[in-house]
């Protein structure tokens, strides 16, 4: 089992409008947590504005460096929408019309297909579509890289679809300890405790609820043996300095 | 002024948890939003884990980008806070108790002083301690590298204490044309109107609002003449294809 591959994601949001503070990245989160439940742990994240240069070197070196890459943004029909000539260019591919997305674009479209609407069939050489369950967005896949939407609706019906089909390993499992403690009053006894068990990654974040500090110490390992003694390891570490512990599967700390 | 400086930022932000989707990352947006009031355009960010050597890498590279790098996550005491090692690291000199730093946690905890709690005050060589009118969480600067806690609240208001200061450009100013109009129908006069207007930066971003798709297209300008010319360009298109465009400041799409 040491031998065991690990696969690992990076996500590119190429995103001018995440940028300027228009919006709120919602997409890497969901990422997130469904590359997560496939055993594929994301590494990186790069927010980049949409220019080709910038699109073309950032996917390059991180597909050389992951099993996967995931953009979004930028594949509407308008002239800001560089992604797929800029994968195109990753690759060095040509950007051809794909047959299948442009007979769905006039399928749908009918005689108000236009120039606009068929630029957006025009995909990477080699890259395979992939289901769009909400709109037209040619979302595709080129060797290692899903190229998806920008809007989170449409991208969260994308990922979905085919999620389940992404190979990956034995998933990272988390536990975590909740309590009403200071960081600090547990640093030293984490730390022993986080070189008790180098085979999980424990994470402590600080909290504030109903006007009192916490901390919420994470626990994360693929080995569900291995994971529950670094908890409950941790949860004596906190009986000991006297608070009771709240201890959960996930990573999810409780409101209020 | 065509040879007016454009200062440029890149954002690192230092979180497990948001890899792991434990978070949604809250802090680039604040700050995507504060540096463009400074005239401070954000060009990058990178979402890496709590790992040293990468936290290296990146902070070495972006730092020779542009002229400011904000960090976030990793200041506290607990032992997988390990940005401020991380960042001595980076400038290649040492990890240091900062007096002003260390005087203020022997002020706050008096005899309960630890070793855990001290560690706090270590910062790099040379750096420089910044406000924290929220806790103790020792930000500080190094050179153009800004170094800030990861909890929002705290992160915020520490930026607000030093972000008037920051040295910037003329700020990039936003007009956002909204219509109810698909994307694909603008796509071609926006394009012509991206040609005309190559100081401006245009982009487009749909959105659905009440069962009905719409679009908000962004100018973006230095220069308010050039932005009010461009988005008066876009009204006219939008009145040319039959439908009446809202046009307001920044970048807001309506709700509703």
């Amino acid at each position: 089992m040491n031998n065991e591959k690990i696969y690992t994601a990076a996500i590119v949001v190429i995103g001018n409008e995440v940028l300027s503070g228009r919006v709120q990245d919602l997409n890497v989160n969901y990422l997130a947590l469904g590359l997560k439940d496939q055993g594929i742990r994301l590494r990186e994240v790069r927010i980049i504005p949409d220019v080709k240069k910038t699109i073309v070197e950032c996917v390059n070196e991180l597909r050389a460096q992951h099993d996967y890459v995931f953009t979004t943004g930028g594949i509407g029909p308008t002239h800001d929408d560089i992604t797929a000539e800029s994968i195109a260019a990753a690759f060095d591919v040509a950007l051809e019309c794909n047959p299948q997305a442009a007979a769905m674009l006039e399928q749908y479209y009918g005689d108000r297909i236009n120039a606009g609407r068929l630029r957006m069939a025009n995909i990477p050489a080699g890259g395979e579509l992939l289901d769009n369950p909400v709109s037209f967005a040619p979302g595709f896949r080129l060797h290692n890289v899903y190229v998806l939407p920008g809007v989170p609706r449409i991208m969260q019906a994308m990922f979905d679809t085919f999620k389940h089909r992404l190979a990956g390993g034995r998933p990272v499992r988390s536990r975590t300890v909740n309590a009403f403690i200071g960081e600090s009053v547990v640093a030293a006894g984490l730390a022993a405790i986080q070189d008790r068990y180098d085979d999980v990654e424990i994470g402590s974040y600080p909290f504030v609820r109903q006007e009192r500090f916490g901390c919420a110490l994470v626990a994360r390992s693929v080995d569900l043996t291995r994971l529950a003694e670094a908890a409950e390891a941790i949860a004596a570490l906190l009986r000991g300095l006297g608070v009771e512990p709240q201890i959960s599967d996930g990573e999810s700390t409780p409101s209020g």
